[in-house]
């Protein structure tokens, strides 16, 4: 990433409340406290590091308006509310450069369907595939080799990922991201066995997913039976995480990389589930529950649980059996000794 | 999905014993006993719910014949021998609506090798890579963007989803279902450590999947080092399942979403895995065996085995051991009481 | 997987020490000592099984020198000084014949920037995507479906697999492979919730992969927060492995299949983990640690560490543990006996 600001730009980009001192570095790196070298950018996002401040070779240092150290020499400090915001609007700043939005319109590689809508300010990139029905809503990038199936619905200002498979009639709503590799709509896992032969159900609902969504890469999401499964608005969704038929996810839950949501599992809102969780499906989790990673959920938890481990269990009592599952050898030979001394 | 059924076109899908009553609405959705509105079709898969029935506002409800309630006003029952079996026939009806297979012949737009043979009705998709020596079975329908490698087989009458990837030498029987990003035929995962370095076993064997069996969304399987990975007649295998190199699952086997399997892993005809299953490679699961989510196989299991948790245990056991672990703190107090009592 | 080797163009291969006997047939396939037929070539490659050799029907069988047995009709061993070695060579001539490697040049239905710098020897296969700004080293081979973002660097002599996807800014060493569908530079995995909506923080730092490092099929590595995601010289990384924002992958790791790092897991060289071992992230885990499949990290954890099991143990303890658990039931019922005693 290359990138070069002059002070005078972050003080643009991030209005500091206070420029305390200077530098004539131009700035052309971020790093932690720590690491950062002349040139770079750091920031002390939490009090708790404020003693590697002094430290920092860092040119620049975003800090919180009260912290009470002074700059070293040919460096600046901009004293700002909140340092991690201002991180973020550099970032901002950053992001346009790295994935600069290309022109609206339809890259001469792209297959799409005369029957397909397109909206204004769309970008359709390089062989993408847009089938007949499907809608675009405006100001949304389709990215290189994306795959759009019959009728999908995509809403505005979306960006879609390279390689990213919308199957037919599945419906995004507006400023949805789906990474690269996405899959939605592919088939719920549904058969009838009938004389030892699997027979397959037809999964012929779709999937639904609201505004400000986010996906992450290669992660699966099934269409319903004959329902949707749903994803409220604002959920996000890391990398490699399968998400069963007939699910529905609420607003602004938090699903870490490689969870597993069988069929039929039903989040509420605020649900925030670390990686590898998983949930056994036709089960409710109930709003603002939190799953630390690798928990398996079998059954119904009210709103508000805090559950970790494989049986689940508040997360203190998850924590103490834990330390006494590695004093298992201990409880035994303590009950040998107790059991001789009986029969002594 | 958009849809409309009139009650004779239901009758004439469904074939009902007996139609009780009827109704003035068109059909156009399908929805569970309990969330259908007028213009459903709704349905009594099991007796368990039958109390849902006489308030459910489904305009159409299929019930068993032996079903004693009666319709309410604009409301026919359809009696049938089987009601999942039924709508199973109306989603299929549907199906080839959100799927019609489009006609037999090559997108322009793919780039097919003229030493590949393409039999007789085979459909494939725009931007499609089909390379030298590739056989495509009568009947079958290659996707958008569907990678074909060099030489692989394809069967007759099978489906292969957008942007899967089957790679050189791989073998499909007939009516197979790959869903979208599926990898047949990647490299298995071996090396030998030489002065501290992997040096890379070649991985020159294949995969072979046998007739009907299907593989859900950006699963991968990998070929096998010399010899193939095999995938019997019949099995289903969910969405991001890991297949190492070498395994041989046998016939009609359904493995869950996110399961994975080492290397040299054989599941004999039959075997069930619930979600995030892990086998440990190099081991057998006997036929019939079911394995609940999450468990964790590490070596030979009989045939019938019905294992949970890690260590895997019969169910019955599992689920007694994991209702101890949360009284692990009491034995732990109960044993300091006893302790304390014997020496004074 | 067609072939055929006389057995003097296997010696040519092998280079044995000694060649013992002959054998008129061709060999056509490679099998284990127990499963080999006539025609078949294979190996002693552990005297673990060295009674399989006398009974094996392959023509033709690498075996030690110092392997004591004798051929039978028709059959010839090959006395080489390591016979998994004299099996890879036969291997890496078969490779060439599946995957021969095209000639290079830029398929015409690739879309190539004509601001990208493509260098000699390169293959760039069908309905590939290379945007502005990317360079690709000499000899390198982009398979089929393949992206290459905004200024992303691919070093000499890598092979792409197909419908790989590597992101803006992303860099790749010599000589890397990435199979299918892997995708490398996805977004992080990070927000701020900031009145009850979760806000995207920018991802605007990337992935560098260092020579000699392999990722298996649909796996996914997210790009830094703002510094670089960095995978080692000489990793070696299976199928569907997630790799977060900020990693930092020492030399010579290996990450077999599912495994999941969150984000700013530091893994030191030489550290091995089996398949869905799960990092709890911000933690670092010491050179030549060992982690059996499934284990899950919490905390830093010092090199040299071989664990087992959740929580993590040391390998010996996990097994013992795991061995107790079985018996909690037996523990519970000793201490009703033992309180019972005592009460008398």
């Amino acid at each position: 990433m290359q990138f070069s600001f002059s002070i005078s730009e972050l003080v643009k980009i991030c209005a500091p409340i206070q420029v305390e001192s200077s530098t004539t570095d131009v700035v052309v790196g971020i790093a932690s406290l720590g690491k950062a070298k002349p040139g770079d950018l750091s920031f002390l996002a939490s009090m708790r590091y404020r003693n590697l401040v002094p430290g920092s070779l860092a040119s620049v240092i975003l800090v919180p308006v009260d912290y009470s150290g002074t700059p070293g020499p040919n460096q600046a400090y901009l004293r700002v509310e909140n340092p991690s915001l201002a991180l973020t609007l550099v970032c901002r700043r950053l992001e346009a450069q790295l994935w600069p939005r290309p022109p609206a319109g339809v890259h001469p590689s792209a297959v799409v369907d005369p029957a397909a809508t397109v909206h204004d300010g769309v970008t359709i990139g390089p062989l993408c595939v847009v089938e007949a029905g499907v809608s675009i809503g405006a100001g949304s990038w389709i990215e290189a080799g994306v795959f759009l199936g019959r009728r999908a619905t995509i809403g505005g200002s979306c960006r879609v990922g390279p390689g990213a498979r919308i199957l037919a009639e599945c419906v995004l709503g507006d400023r949805v991201i789906l990474h690269a590799g996405v899959v939605v709509g592919s088939d719920g896992f549904g058969y009838e066995t009938v004389s030892g032969k699997h027979e397959k159900i037809p999964q012929v609902g779709n999937v639904i997913i609201g505004d400000d969504v986010e996906i992450g890469a290669n992660t699966t999401v099934d269409r319903g039976r004959f329902s949707a499964t749903t994803i409220g608005t604002g959920t996000k969704i890391d990398n490699l995480v399968q998400i069963g038929h007939n699910c529905v996810i609420g607003r602004h839950c938090i699903l870490c990389s490689q969870v597993g949501l069988s069929g039929s599992t039903t989040l509420e809102d605020y649900v925030v589930a670390g990686g590898q969780v998983g949930f056994a499906g036709h089960l409710t989790v109930g709003k603002g529950s939190m799953l630390a990673g690798r928990a398996a959920i079998y059954s119904d938890e009210p709103a508000g649980s805090k559950l970790k481990g494989d049986p689940p269990l508040p997360i203190p009592q998850a924590q103490r059996v834990a330390a006494l599952m590695k004093r298992l050898p201990e409880i035994f030979q303590r009950m040998d000794a107790v059991e001789k001394k009986l029969l002594d």
